[in-house]
């Protein structure tokens, strides 16, 4: 049957190539996260729909999944998840008594949001998240703790694929609430969420948004002005003359924070008072992260401080955790091809047939090279040699096998033709699995351009 | 907020020591396919509804995905998909012009039904895929090459895991249809319909459905009975009398199948002329596999020939594949706990915490053993060190590091304890990740019970 093909905006794909280059990233990240003890979980992708219609303003995006045949409306109903942080909330309380806590998790999966298609916005989307939840309560040091996580992994694709330097901006939920009720102002939610807008739509639109007088509006903006690499922005808050212990404790836990960032990463954390992070249940510190240059791209990696997100009525379960818009990164620039896999294959060796008669000698190699863990593959057929190197070269494998398990392998870029054995040749390291190719240094920048 | 917790039937999920040996399922699988050089790619989760809607009999349980607000009946409707191979067929012809054929692509993603929940059905499972498809043609040698490599799979996850040996059950659909054809039955396809539910109806049943006179239905039951280990299979078919092309074709196609692959895994094929497989797309070999001695799981593995799945109108793009059902395999007996993970944590190590004001002393030792790729954590707080023993002990975390860098580490096991360089000290191998621990070596058919 002939099949219509169509492309869905906002739901990217890659080539074999592009998914080698996504695939070393989720490896990095999942290393990274299991190397600082987070224990790796996975959440059914479905959560029924009024879970996640009440958590927030993002209910107008939820996609919601029926039977084909289903009645509409049904209580039943059921939506894709729109992040990982709601539905591992509903994972801990629904096994709360057989977790350790502090609980440590990563979670690398798709949601989905019904957003229109725009740059940098995807329909379907992979994250990569960490949290550390607590029962009853949970130590201010895991705020920095996943932050500097992050950071590392962050670290990590800049030094193996070469992504872009990442800069935390970070505020403070208690500090804005403080701030704003020190103020005077009734609905300080109201302003934070103002004040989220401030990057989108600048400062004259924002003041038109607020109810409050005008020397409330110059005190509010001049917090959202505050900027600095360490914990200068305590004394330039303070001389704004607010008083409120709801702001002390904000100052203090970014205070910490900033401190405890910076030391290890030097010139990557910005306390930015203008940050509020659009999610309603942030409580207390909050970070967003881009890459360094890229300012087009917005945010890729953001979480925070959540206190009461799940609650099973004996416990509160309060968690900071942050998350990596995988596809946020990758998806704009793979299918440019500005980092490519060296060969789209695993396979660092294509065993050459020499008729199809004898195929079972090629396949006896082939067991013999897999036996120690070298990836390969048999020439579907039997054309002449030069044939059959071609048809590597095309998939850019770079070693040819003729002969029987005592044969040959030929280096094709070479030319270099020896006699081996296929049970102890093995291909130089650098040539066992598809490494990454970059046009440029910068290639990151430059396709974005 | 206080959250409802609901879990639903048909979307099972594991707690993180479950996890860690469904990753292990999933590593283990990806090696394989890497090995036999298959490209990993990922498709998106929904396609247009009407593609999923006219591949067959599954239409019925497609979950429709929809924006929360949008218009129910659009013509831009998606659904989830219920397999990986028509999404991968649609990958392949929209990106024919970009891939290399043969393409070979393995594929480990979930898949959606909307089935009522019984036991071994889910409404979310995942699924590990391979494919070969060729573009006009593909040589036949491939449909032993993809049930060897799961056979070689399944294999690894006998040894590594304990799963129980899988036997492949293998048929032709050439062959059932040409025979068919060759008694004088108008609709074949009827028949082979009939003679899928044989397995669930019995035979009494499958006759009275079929349309065919008395001794025709013998011949198909008579066909339907015939099993064996090797080529046998071809004399018991012509001696039931029947002759035809595609018959011929079909028994050939089958012979070479069962002859390649029991010659790697004797006593593991078994030619039955009754396996039909459901889905309508296959054309030729057809495979079924099953766990030995457990009968009640039904199919974990299944797959075959697909011929005119794809087509863009200038090529034809003919298969060969075959899914193993990961979470038909695992959920059954995961939630019982009889395969459990040594530890749910990756941690090896806990870094002790002297006081809170010398955190940083415990994030050095952290970051030394990191350094070289041991997975670690540092104590959420700094009780007693009883009590950081004690919660080591609760995760199953095998060590306990005391001090600075220059330290002490401490087995929690045999309570040894020694002086130890954090850039130098490294735990055991067995150690250095969670192992598998099972209760008995029949964990998997215990559990079942």
């Amino acid at each position: 049957m002939a099949t219509k093909v169509k492309p869905l905006s906002g739901f990217p794909e890659y080539l074999p190539a592009g998914r080698v280059v996504e695939q070393r990233v989720l490896d990095i990240l999942r290393e990274t996260f299991e190397l600082h003890g987070f224990a790796g979980i996975q959440t059914r992708c479905v959560e029924p729909l009024e879970e996640l219609a009440r958590k927030g303003e993002i209910t107008k995006e939820v996609y919601v999944v029926q039977r084909l045949h289903a009645e509409p409306g049904g209580k039943d109903d059921l939506g894709l998840h729109f992040d990982l942080t709601v539905p591992f909330a509903r994972y801990v309380l629904e096994n709360a008594a057989a977790l350790q806590f502090p609980f440590r998790r990563y979670q690398i999966q798709p949601a989905w949001r019904g957003e229109r298609p725009q740059q940098g916005r995807y329909r379907e989307f992979w994250q990569a998240d960490i949290d550390i939840v607590g029962q009853g309560s949970l130590a201010s040091h895991h705020d920095a703790e996943v932050l500097l996580v992050m950071l590392e992994a962050a670290e990590r694709l800049s030094a193996e694929i070469g992504l872009p330097r990442v800069i935390a901006r970070v505020n403070n939920r208690k500090l804005m609430q403080g701030f704003y009720t020190g103020l005077g102002i009734a609905d300080p939610s109201a302003v934070i969420a103002a004040v989220d807008k401030l990057d989108k739509i600048g400062e004259e639109a924002v003041r038109s948004m607020l109810s409050a007088d005008p020397a409330q509006i110059d005190s509010i903006m001049a917090l959202g002005r505050i900027k600095s690499m360490d914990d200068g922005f305590v004394g330039q808050v303070r001389a704004l003359g607010v008083s409120n212990e709801l702001l002390d404790q904000g100052l203090e836990e970014l205070a910490d924070l900033v401190k405890a960032v910076s030391a290890r990463f030097p010139g990557q954390v910005l306390a930015d008072l203008s940050v509020a992070r659009g999610l309603d249940y942030y409580t207390g510190n909050v970070f967003e992260l881009a890459l360094e240059g890229v300012p087009g791209l917005g945010t890729v990696s953001a979480g925070g401080r959540y206190d009461s997100l799940a609650s099973d009525g004996r416990n509160t379960y309060p968690g900071v955790g942050i998350s990596f818009g995988v596809t946020r990164v990758l998806a704009p620039v793979l299918s440019k091809g500005a980092l490519q896999a060296s060969r789209p294959v695993p396979s660092a060796i294509l065993v050459a047939v020499d008729d199809e008669a004898t195929r079972e000698v090629a396949d006896r190699v082939a067991t013999a090279l897999r036996a120690r863990g070298i990836s390969c593959e048999v020439s579907p057929n039997a054309p002449a040699y030069g044939k059959q190197i071609k048809f590597a070269e095309r998939r850019g494998i770079p070693y040819v096998w003729f002969g029987g398990v005592r044969g040959q392998v030929k280096d094709i870029r070479s030319g270099q033709q020896l006699d081996a054995d296929a049970t102890a040749w093995t291909p130089p390291a650098e040539d066992a699995k598809p490494s990454l190719v970059s046009g440029s240094a910068n290639w990151y920048r430059d396709a974005l351009m």
